[in-house]
């Protein structure tokens, strides 16, 4: 066994124990050690680089590593093994997805403005914010020789008549402990019940003085990230607000592998545990800490994500999914709790699921299509999520058409060697000065704040500058040379945005030719997928009234660029809204409202599918699309660069 | 740390560890050396007796071990400190509750005749033999890319129609798996059901062909003993039986040290721990095995046993139970499954709890009441369980009233030197030659089973016998000398029934003045719990039709003998039925039959109960009732000898 010691940013170290030949990354995994690796450890994405500061690797080359980062001790993770004793730098880049967990400020966040507009627009759509919880407060006569009553029969008939209901049903997790919690406040308590109907169950017993918060937990399960909410289920504040990488990221980029993953022995329980324990549990704690909160005052929960995501969630075998005929176990189900999951909140909090509609049309978009309220509109709407896979519907309160593409992680920074997401250290929006090609950067976080990488609406802005100025061709190739302009011996080129030493990191913040040739496929999968689906319909980009654009790319988006690019059909700009995370507010008002619930599912069974990949024009779309702007220049005619 | 290595008398030896100065006692509860000690360990019942093979221990001396017994290496656990590596043998006698776990030979068994019996009688008091089960086949068609209906859906819907009903619910466990186990069976399957009206809820799914049995298990959870059945939940038939001691035995002979012992900390689950995973899961296997099932397809349970069993079993904060008012958490619950207890049968099979209708009237009556039929006839019956508390049930269809007393271990043997539970090597009858004072012995067993012991049954016959023979005067004490009575320095006299030599004992199976003193205290808390409820319903015992004799105290009971030590009331012998384990052929009718679970319901709240404690006369009675057969020989006409 030689002793692998990994080195971070911040001056905190690990060891681990390796046997001759190990693979690295293995050994990080097992480790508990962050290095994130989009493309499973094959070598492909160029992700889980790290420098080895002293003793010996048996690391292969790649396009990944130059000669000279080679020589100052650069390696790739997956393709190195242990051979000797090692200690191994992981810079922060390294865990960019996973370790940046991020609790947002509150008091300045836009993002919370946009929540208060979604709940607005759905508000004027006609629905109610009422949930199935309340607290009601029991008192009750304590026993006496003469009233030898037990207790739980003493409880539910008082229940019952102070819910006027014969239906107050106390479940065996609850009457476990109700014996000592009844005698310590002298039979006077207050009841944390939920109402279905008639029926009201008793959740959780409390003191007669408590201050009993019932609080409730949103969460957008992204491929690539996660994000949540801690909300006060009676005011529908948003107490905390909190963001980080899906901890599978280690498992695969995207849904297929991790699909493969959890497929072998022990994989589903990996995976869950990936999201769950890695990911979920410490957010929730964190949110908690952040908001003083007992997680144990969550009482509802409700997740948002794509139909892998959930089935991966809830640990169920997810195979049939990506193979023909990709048939999920579940669209909805209502009968999942907390402790079914091992969430650490009330043990027995119901867990909503946005439902699925398809295997590749999920509980992100029917929340995120509910948050649009498109399906409330007379007028024709566009509803695009850019996430790991993009996903788009198209309709109005009549009909609705959904498709789905696999846009790969680009817009949230995956597959881009200097790529994160939109947290602190992301340069989220640029322009570069024509002639002298000096960039002009504006990076998320604290003033002073110094660049990390760059998510996707700075990559948007970046293509779109670099083509503007004539830096690169319409095939994403460098055509001038100069100071921040690079090629490497095999002729690719680059360009720095930020030289290390300005930057928080250890190397070059650039972006390189391979990195604008995923981001261009990206976004071609999100424009043919939009041309392909109109077409079905013979609809055309300019009957389209109003496009709601969401996903985690960034809130600096600019819409201007994103259609400069291909991305967007050239329509008007006014058009185009950027709704955020629209899976995390649909979420959310599914979290506060019973009937925003049983709305989600009306609106996802109102919804058709389109299966892109047995239209047979969509290959072809998509090939003229991997240009800049598109092969066909005529389909963006407002365009004055080309 | 000490070396202490425990002999058992088949030869196996087990080594533990101890610090200087640790309790052998408890040395032996950490290494799951089963060691009874019914007084908790306070060197009251001198049960915890082994033998010291070798090295060194730093016992107490006490009235329970002789000079001559101290002198070849006799201890108590309970008083013996560890002070060096040590030898320990612990006879068979010392863990004759525990380890003694029987799977009875069903052909010959004469309870299962008992169990046809109760179902007979129970059939012709209008009960329909029906339950909640069942398996149905369901055939779908597989998915394809035009039916790409998720397995959910695919699967409800086709349940649905086969079960002639709107509303299947498959719960989270079951979606868990299913989109494995309907491909691996190509969407044709069998559905093991619970159905409830016109709800269906799935609990299984198996593959087409398999043999689908259903399997129901029933258990008598005693203070003392734990007895169980596993049925055929479509044919009744038994297919294992099987009994054992209570593993909460080590924490007290009775429910009262039990309940002190789980509000310590940890106590809850150490006791719930000892009935569920050192009692009733070892159980549950052996009898598995025996029967060559899986547990797994033990898809309901039903539970009869005492108010403070219920409670521990669940790991309900059970102290409200001994402390006046005596106020139990539950009567009755609907909402316990296999998962919550860690019962190891089917995880979501449903636990049935015979109802308690007081803290010390529990569902082991209410289940053998019903299994008495008593509810059902208009003459007056007394119904007599004789467990470690004695509950007495006296009425007719019209009326019920219930009384408890407590009996102490007695009638299973425990509190008597040589006690033990009927089971094999104990001595079920006896009868004594007057003149040579020879005894005559039934042993349970196969034919040259030697004695270990004596159970309940044997006792009464022997105190029976000894006071007839004029060996005994009627406070229990030695008056006539010969080759089995000796007297120890004390003067406390003692019959030996079996000596070493012959018995599969390491000592002389014998009874002394302190048990027959014992067992007196136990007979007279029942005689006088009957004198005082007839009383206070100003019946006599003329009044009484019919008495029906429940209990593990043997199947050997002599009714006439019970009355001669003045146990039973002095009535015709034919009046008398013994009927078994009537709590485990209770829980086996509510087991197969839904009407059966309501009718107990019904039977339980038509029970009044009477507080004996709250009687005035009762403490009188009782002192009066300790003697042989009482001080009162006018209330035995019939005994020819006095």
């Amino acid at each position: 066994m030689y002793k692998v010691t990994f080195w971070f940013e911040n001056g905190d170290a690990v060891e681990a124990f390796a046997a001759e030949g190990e693979n690295l990354l293995e050994v990080a995994r097992k480790t508990n050690v962050a290095i994130d690796a989009p493309c499973s450890g094959n070598a492909a994405c160029g992700k889980c680089r790290v420098k080895l500061l002293g003793g010996v690797l048996d690391s292969k080359k790649t396009l990944h590593i130059t000669d000279e980062e080679y020589a100052q001790g650069w390696r790739l993770s997956c393709v190195s093994k242990v051979i000797a004793d090692a200690e191994i730098e992981v810079p922060d880049i390294a865990s960019a997805y996973k370790s940046r967990m991020k609790v947002a400020d509150l008091d300045s966040a836009k993002e919370i403005e946009i929540f208060e507009k979604t709940k607005a627009d759905v508000a004027a759509a006609g629905i109610l914010f009422g949930n199935d919880l309340e607290v009601v407060r029991v008192t009750m006569h304590a026993p006496t020789l003469d009233d030898t009553m037990p207790d739980l029969e003493r409880l539910t008939w008082a229940a019952e008549e102070v819910c006027g209901t014969e239906h107050v049903k106390i479940p065996f997790v609850v009457m476990k402990h109700m014996a000592e919690t009844l005698r310590k406040y002298e039979f006077d308590v207050q009841l944390v019940i939920r109402r279905n109907g008639d029926k009201v169950e008793v959740l959780d017993i409390r003191g007669p003085e408590e201050e009993v918060k019932i609080c409730g937990l949103a969460v957008d399960i992204g491929t690539t990230s996660v994000a949540a909410l801690i909300v006060d289920m009676r005011t529908g504040a948003i107490l905390a607000k909190a963001s980080t990488g899906n901890g599978q990221i280690r498992y695969g980029a995207d849904v297929i592998n991790r699909i493969i993953e959890s497929d072998k022995p022990g994989g589903r329980k990996k995976l869950q545990d990936a999201i769950v324990k890695e990911t979920l549990n410490p957010l929730i704690a964190q949110m908690c800490a952040s908001a003083k909160l007992k997680a144990s005052q969550i009482y509802r929960m409700c997740v948002a994500g794509n139909t892998t995501m959930n089935h991966l969630l809830a640990g169920v075998y997810a195979d049939p999914v990506r193979m023909e005929p990709y048939i999920p176990t579940f669209f909805e189900t209502t009968s999942i709790y907390a402790q079914d999951l091992d969430i650490h909140i009330f043990p027995h909090a119901r867990v909503l699921i946005a439902p699925n509609i398809g295997s590749y049309v999920g509980g992100d978009i029917t929340a995120g299509t509910f948050a649009s309220c498109i399906w409330n509109k007379p007028t024709m709407s566009l509803f695009i999520d850019l996430g790991t896979n993009g996903e788009l519907v198209f309709g109005n309160e009549e009909f609705m058409m959904s498709c789905a593409c696999s846009a790969g992680p680009a817009f949230e920074g995956g597959d881009i060697s200097c790529g994160m997401r939109a947290t602190d250290g992301a340069i989220e929006a640029c322009t570069i000065d024509k002639e002298t090609m000096e960039p002009t950067l504006s990076i998320i976080g604290e003033e002073g704040q110094k660049a990390v990488g760059v998510c996707g609406s700075g990559i948007i802005d970046l293509i779109s500058e670099l083509f503007r100025c004539g830096i690169i061709n319409p095939k994403g190739k460098f055509i001038r040379e100069g100071a921040r302009i690079r090629h490497d011996k095999y002729g690719m080129g680059s360009y720095v945005l930020v030289f290390q030493e300005d930057a928080a990191s250890v190397k070059d913040v650039e972006i390189n030719e391979v990195d604008i040739d995923n981001f261009m496929r990206a976004k071609g999968a999100i424009f043919s997928a939009i041309r392909v689906m109109l077409n079905s319909l013979e609809f055309t980009v300019d009957m389209i009234d109003d496009v709601y654009v969401a996903g985690g790319i960034g809130s600096g988006i600019d819409m201007r660029n994103a259609v400069n690019i291909g991305m967007f059909p050239d329509i008007p700009i006014d058009k185009f809204h950027y709704i955020g995370n629209s899976s995390l507010s649909g979420a959310y008002i599914m979290l506060l409202s019973n009937q925003a619930e049983e709305k989600v599912l009306e609106v996802s069974h109102n919804m058709t599918y389109l299966e892109l990949s047995n239209e047979p024009t969509y290959m072809d779309e998509f090939v003229a699309s991997c240009f800049l702007p598109h092969t066909d220049a005529n389909l963006f005619p407002s365009l004055t660069f080309k």
